[in-house]
């Protein structure tokens, strides 16, 4: 307590005890000052199986995380990240933007990390795609180490992998929405709209997240340019889709919240019947993904780990239409990091997430 | 002024004196209570080029208007609608809901007064299409003397108009999107995703609008089944364009702003020279379209009549995009109800909109 | 899954298996629907130390809480209290409206349960009070055996009590930022600015709580006549400070959250040292209040039981101000409740709760 | 039009003619680029007496206003404001950050110009006030000239004055409200507690105005150190109310909007009906103060030059509470300066405010 002067928060630095178990894998978060780092920090220190060992920050160092998200109530100060110095560690998550998270990815996993990487840097195995929309590649021997780390489709090569490419939140949504329909081969073009709330900016203090100038608003972006579009296309190809989709981002007005609204062409009629029994085959035993009743409000995941989707076969124009919820922060990028990383060390997969 | 008790303002009343200039055409607005009627209201009391002589409703009858929509300053009072003891009026706005709107539209008529009619019941030329959307029509005979009131689309019959059918605020930010492209013969298929503030839901007390439901939220609805979509298919067959279209609509957590985002498949490459050609043929003359040099977001025509548009073609899917922005209360509804009178009236188009 | 028809989502009812440990004392929330019941239902459905073993509604009987909150994830079905076939519980939770309260209560008592009510009808000690402010008391011969349920308060009572008087949410905040100068004998005045986002609204569909009106505002009510008045100045005088407070209310445009900045003036000069002093002597052993070295933000505290203090003497006019921020639905109202229920079941304090 | 690339809107720059008249005085907007400035140019732009000659800014030169501020559709380009190349101007509006604005508007002056001023900088009359909590004054021989531009309580001497330090919005919203009781003698003591808008914190870009920090929170500021205060206690004092103002500040999530809740301790009982009178015989002729028989919310002024305020006396502790609602950037800023030029100009005083 100080009054008027802004001292630091009594206690806390050092001595502050984790819930986590001791003993448990140790894991580093690098790039904890951000939105996506300091939701990642929060969830694993407050996680059963991981213990947090360190957070590191390229800004900000010597500031516990509570200090700057009190909501988070993380009470470990944040370092510089020497990883000379660097004591081991299990496995760390990097929130860094692209092209810097590479060559941090490299040195931790030297360093004998097992590394969950928020950036794009690893998301693309075509370098050749990561060339065109992103420039040169920092480390691309590592690319084929890298496994896409959308868990639903991925899990079990998840399960081995040093390197995780984290997904991006659209891809996370467009494409756990329409993997069914990809599978089944019936997707003859898609049109991707997507809307997502003012975190998805993350930690950025410009015109777009000003709340004088953001809120009251509805802002499409990066139109017909979203980086976020070869990662969909090459996951579903995976899927056995390959197609040029059709992706458009925009910014509404709410804090944490997406939705991805897919529109399908089908190569061939699809029945509501097929259509439930594809997205139950495929989603069926899931733990994180809910196939709703009704069309999903973004609202109905807010701070989980769930995606919710939602299939309809529009008989007056022959197309299907796939809505996906979910929570960009969450699902989209750091409680899926920690999904991935309950894979990798053989924990319940929703060990810290419910 | 009282203290504590809740007294009626002081002043207002019949006594209040209108901005607008005496002598000018007589309006009614009946319904004056909703989002839409009491917009209209507040801009025809402002309105230098007529008179607003009365507002009617179906509840809150002997309340002026100022008390219930404080920041629009119209301190007539809420009358009930007795069109035997009505004094002659030149012009009505009714906003009913629709079935309830079309016998008041025909009352009026009947009355004297020219009419524009925000809900849907004069939208649609074809019976069928009314019935399969709406049920059964009250008043199918006037259907033949009812313009759609389009203005940028519709503007010579308009000025001639007994009955004008203002558009929903859908098809208004869609059609004006995408009326280019169908006179040009170019749309093959089209998708469109439109996004709307709460206010688009009106004065409804329900879970949609709930800050604490509506809020953080963004919500899909009416899948595959919205009644916007034969009123936009009809409009586009009208330029040029038989197809049927993927409509979808969300609520987004703002008060006042929308946002069609229409993805066409075209029926052969338009290069971006054309697509500019075809807007500026379109709209360059127009007062109330301007077409963007880059995404528009709602926030710039909040609170204007003012539609904004942009134009892409994307190369990597040969797809053109179309971003429409509207304010859904004001050119979406009410502001765009005023530019018909205007026309109507032979007044400037842009008379009290600036 | 359905396609486009509504239909109930998949599994849960009955057969939904609760988080929480069986053989526990086995819990109702009454009155489950509303904003402070659903979330009760939603911290006692995870709770390690509780059996949530029904929720029952006034309305939406036979719907799972989960459709009507879906965030809160409680597939537990809506019943009618019908107290004649409830089998034996431990423990209830009521979130009625005060007056209605009461005699639920009372019913609940006679069947054996502790209950923890939500409403006004137990907070008074004084009859003369209550019936002042809230007209007649349904079972006035109950209120010598409540206690009023600020736990940091009255923690010893209330582990005994049969009846706990949850407080109000401004109470909360008010109460425990001020305890510690009234204790001290120093308040010679005070004046309480309480700012609260919609929730404290309530489930309330109305012009209050629609966003397009309670959106863009700030909106101050029941001035000089708020029904919380009487209640922190019973609270405060139990703590030795004799006094009228003023009290004022505001809501502002966001879901959750609540601030009390309250201005005293003292009895006799108050230094710094000596605030300091007193609030960590208040609080410095107490699990859920935190006295902040900076103004407290209520984002700080949201969805946490935490209340967050700071106290500052301004040498300019002698007073004290003290900042108090809560989340309204969470301290100030459902978990203080499941803090209240530990305490009564010997439970940890912070069970269920971090 | 464009497509991708961002190119400048057609027409505008030069060309762009103004609705206001030609031959009115011609003004100046100095820093256009913030919130306030460019909502002076706006309403200047638009005003039918003066001619709004040039706009400058220290950042964004050669850009459009409207490209910044698209819903102020002022088409000028912002211009660096060189002196000795500025051709004559009759009055100037100077929105710049304090003791950047003294140098440029004594040169302003200089230059021939009358000047209001929107920063602190000739707000105090009292240079040793200014220099306790500003700093150094830069240019303290022109304090004399300058008359505080609340326009309402100094309208005579705005009238011929060569420089009008507009007032800060919460002194604005203070003093309207207090003045009455001032004038009267029956200020004991007073507390004001102020909430504002997001955009009081204008064009800045970081943790209080970014959407996913200032959204869902309520946030004091500046506790027991407001610059503010002095400027009220200075006003009040002019009054005849000489005492120590307890003056504090927050943020809520909104655009636009200011509440000022004032709590009176009175020298002597107050009644109801001496209430009404006082604020009857302050403002019953004023055209822009209106005294609301219900408590006021900001949305009932938003985007007006329109002060709202609710007198009451509590009859349970014996205070008088007024509330002030004002749009922080219009009464509370811009829309005030232009009410001062209006003055200043001997043009009707709502001129280009309604």
């Amino acid at each position: 307590m100080s009054f008027v002067a802004d001292s630091p928060l009594p206690g806390a630095g050092a001595a502050a005890v984790q819930p986590g178990s001791p003993g448990a894998p140790r894991v580093l978060v690098a790039g904890a000052t951000g939105f996506t780092g300091a939701l990642a920090a929060h969830l694993l220190w407050r996680h059963p199986g991981f213990e947090l060992v360190a957070i590191t920050g390229r800004s900000e160092v010597g500031r516990r995380l509570e200090e700057l998200y009190p909501r988070y109530r993380v009470p470990l100060e944040i370092a510089e990240l020497d990883i000379d110095a660097l004591p081991p560690v299990d496995a760390a998550v990097v929130a860094y933007p692209h092209a810097a998270a590479a060559p941090t990815v490299a040195a931790l996993c030297d360093h004998g990390a097992r590394v969950v990487d928020l950036s794009a840097d690893f998301r693309l195995s075509s370098l050749a795609a990561y060339e065109q929309w992103y420039g040169e590649h920092p480390r691309p021997e590592l690319l084929e180490q890298a496994v896409y780390g959308l868990t639903e489709l991925h899990r079990d090569r998840i399960a081995g992998a040093r390197i995780v490419a984290n997904p991006g939140c659209y891809p996370t949504a467009a494409v756990l929405g329409l993997a069914p329909l990809a599978r089944a081969g019936v997707i003859a073009d898609v049109v991707i709209d997507a809307k997502q709330g003012i975190s998805g900016a993350g930690r950025t203090f410009d015109e777009t997240t000003h709340l004088s100038m953001a809120g009251e608003n509805i802002l499409p972006y990066n139109v017909a340019r979203h980086r976020h579009t070869p990662e969909i296309e090459e996951q579903l190809a995976g899927q056995g889709a390959h197609l040029a989709v059709q992706f458009q981002a925009h910014l509404v007005p709410l804090d944490q919240g997406e939705l991805a609204s897919c529109y399908v062409t089908t190569t061939r009629p699809v029945s509501p019947a097929e259509l439930e029994q594809l997205f139950e085959e495929a989603y069926g035993s899931e733990p994180f993904v809910e196939v709703a009743s009704v069309p999903p409000g973004t609202r109905e995941v807010a701070q989980t780990n769930f995606c919710r989707l939602f299939a309809a076969a529009d008989a007056h124009t022959g197309k299907v239409i796939v809505l996906s919820a979910i929570d960009n922060l969450w699902k989209g990028t750091s409680s899926q990091a920690v999904q991935n990383l309950n894979v990798m060390f053989s924990l319940s997969e929703d060990a810290g997430l419910t």
